[in-house]
């Protein structure tokens, strides 16, 4: 096969799936149709780079432009400007000097970013015939440091720091590749915890899970304190005491409420409170991370955390004990490693934010990596897991007793079945027609 | 005439200026071409509201789309249920619960909300027959807080010591009225020291403005460290020892070079440094603020500071010390309001950012309602004032003797005349076609 060697095309597709008809996903914050903007990158050779990024429904199409914008700085480039000086090419593409002022670097635009950055990942993966996680264990420190844009993150993690760590972190590694390949990575399950679901459902989600093989739950909290109570005890019951719990606000409170709310929960013993907060309210992580700490429960956060610049801070103020950081929130992978990177130098860990579309199928390469190349461990260390909408993608993430398996198909795992794409592709998709015909929803 | 009672229609136009043919505003990162997200909000009895929210040039489109889809949640909705609970409507607009993901409150989604509440508070003041520093003026401290959205700032500002600040800065508020109608508030000028100037049109601008009546002056820097001694000299021999000098490196810089880089220029007498880094690195503004306090050199910032959860964070770590609101990139003047109350909790002054495309048009109202109402003082205290594209709003704003003359018109001073839509809507207005078919610019 001839390596291609220039991008020729770029196309972007709106698609949604209906979950908000039976509430998955819903918490205190969101009701979501999960969807997700799609990105192809053709080239000269027939080759293609599939890519995404999440959102949960409306606006996906508002990213969608914004991938259109960014069009002109990807089509007719060739391969080796973007893969010989990655970082290069991430900074020219966040750093428009007219698009970055719809940013920087956060909200719309930076999720258009991800999605182009993810799709160029899964093309490198294919031109090298190897999964991502696999590509980046084969790169050395020299060739991992160019491509992470290290700009406004100098005072944390200069490239001379992340090369030392990237250098002494490779002892050891094909024994760990070992053990990933045979034995995958922990995963815990979203999928018991949703607020929409009722006590009965919750309970049958639990045995199911446990019979699975997991043993690490998280629960959505945060609308009533008698209702969080009701639902944590219950959880707590049915995987007994030896299981751990974490749970979830989605950003639902005060800094002050998040205190009050959770200290009575804390007797469930928990691991972690996610999202407690505004997402952009490092200082006010930090005063809750502070005060639960006697407790005995963690503060994470990541999911809506906007860039590197956001996650530096949190680590500096230590306003985290868990880093979830997200593929498609942050600028995909590059942006990413120097999240790893930062959260590895202050000894917290990364435990990725997952579900939705895709986001599954890609983090398990991400924290391959940072177990084979960054932390070296998989202590205290774990990856969300909810079982929907795998059946989508063409190499669907594997999941047995309660891990994710090594994947080891070619690219970012992110090719989605063009039957789903014509199935659920927004509005025009034959799934949505016979939603709207039917009546159970209206185009937005 | 009779009061209307629902909003029946919004219309958005992409409005662009070419003003990157000649350099104007252009810095160490931007090359704009000035533009806005224009919104036009109808009602029933043919009475219109007119907003915006800034841009520079591409990506204006996606802005766009985005205000197209808030439109779901404007048209048809009654007048009362707006202005009744305003704070509330905000609320409702930038936390629905599905496009919320795409921010939340930050980026491409939250400027399209500013231009949406922009043109309210326009149609507000047109129904009440009043400029919009009037109208604020004109209601009572209980009026004014269920204004705004007090969800993640109550650790440090509630509804209650928002009311308590607000009943005491009333003392005294007609003699500031009349002050201000007599003589304005205080501006400076950015007109000279863009980076893209030559050295004789510098000294030939400082001259001008000095002529007319400007003792406070701003300056790009940060591209060459030569270049910004030699600029810093000429400009603080032309305005001479007694005028106010400001810097603004527009984001150039990490956080320690922004230390290093300055510390050589606080020789020429600087107020402040503007942006000096990342606009989302609270504790890096923090330590540049504290590395640069002995040299009398202050930190400003937030043109680019993307919601009131931020600035708190800036205050709370003493990271800025004069506070520049953007009447766009926070979420109009609901947002805005809690930033100055917040800002006088802290005693820090507020120094709006201007220029662009109708931003000194809106935040004179603003500054105003603080001098009126919020601080009770100019001290200290400055707008910035740029002389572009004033032109082409139907009530343009005022600058005499280096003062903001107070609005008279009904509304927020933010509709522009048809003429002027026409001619630079893009990319069909006759200026843009012109420059196409003259091969002066490429579409997009």
């Amino acid at each position: 096969m001839t390596t291609p060697s220039i991008i020729t095309a770029l196309t972007v597709r709106d698609i949604r799936f209906p979950t908000s008809l039976e509430a998955h996903g819903s918490d205190a914050i969101n009701d979501p149709d999960y969807s997700c903007a799609y990105v192809i990158l053709e080239t000269d050779t027939g080759l293609r780079g599939c890519g995404l990024t999440f959102t949960i429904g409306r606006g996906n199409e508002i990213v969608c432009k914004a991938i259109d914008a960014y069009k002109r700085m990807v089509v007719g480039t060739h391969l080796s400007t973007i893969y010989g000086g990655f970082g290069t090419f991430w900074h020219k593409l966040t750093q428009d000097p007219q698009m970055r002022w719809l940013g920087p670097e956060k909200g719309v635009t930076h999720l258009a970013v991800a999605a182009i950055i993810n799709a160029l990942w899964d093309l490198w993966g294919k031109i090298e015939n190897k999964p991502v996680w696999k590509l980046l264990a084969s790169m050395g420190p020299e060739e991992i440091v160019p491509l992470i844009d290290f700009q406004y993150i100098s005072d944390v993690l200069t490239p001379e720091e992340a090369v030392e760590i990237l250098k002494k972190s490779r002892a050891g590694i094909l024994e760990r590749e070992k053990s990933f390949l045979n034995s995958g990575y922990p995963a815990y399950t979203t999928s018991a915890g949703w607020l929409g679901y009722s006590e009965d459902k919750i309970k049958r989600l639990c045995r199911q899970a446990k019979d699975e093989g997991f043993t690490r739950f998280k629960v959505k909290v945060g609308l009533s304190k008698e209702d969080d109570e009701r639902r944590l005890a219950l959880v707590r019951h049915e995987i007994g005491d030896q299981c751990t719990l974490m749970v979830d606000a989605n950003q639902r409170w005060d800094v002050q409420e998040a205190i009050k709310w959770m200290k009575p929960l804390t007797k469930y013993n928990l691991l972690w409170i996610e999202e407690p907060t505004s997402p952009d309210d490092v200082l006010g992580h930090a005063t809750i991370a502070k005060a639960l700490a006697p407790y005995g429960v963690g503060v994470a956060t990541g999911e809506s955390c906007q860039n590197r610049v956001l996650f530096k801070q949190l680590l500096q103020a230590q306003g985290l004990n868990f880093c979830q950081i997200d593929s498609c929130r942050l600028g995909g992978v590059n942006e990413i490693l120097a999240v790893y990177l930062m959260a590895h130098k202050f000894d917290v860990p990364v435990c990725p934010h997952a579900g939705g579309v895709g986001l599954c199928e890609m983090v398990i390469h991400l924290q391959a990596f940072d177990y084979l190349g960054i932390s070296t461990t998989q202590h205290n260390r774990v990856i969300e897991y909810v079982d929907h909408l795998h059946e989508h993608f063409v190499n669907p993430v594997q999941v047995a007793g309660g891990r994710y398996m090594a994947p080891t198909a070619a690219g970012y795992s992110t090719e989605m079945k063009e039957s789903s794409l014509r199935k659920y592709e927004y509005p025009s998709g034959s799934e949505w027609q016979r939603l709207f015909s039917e009546g159970k929803f209206t185009l937005n």
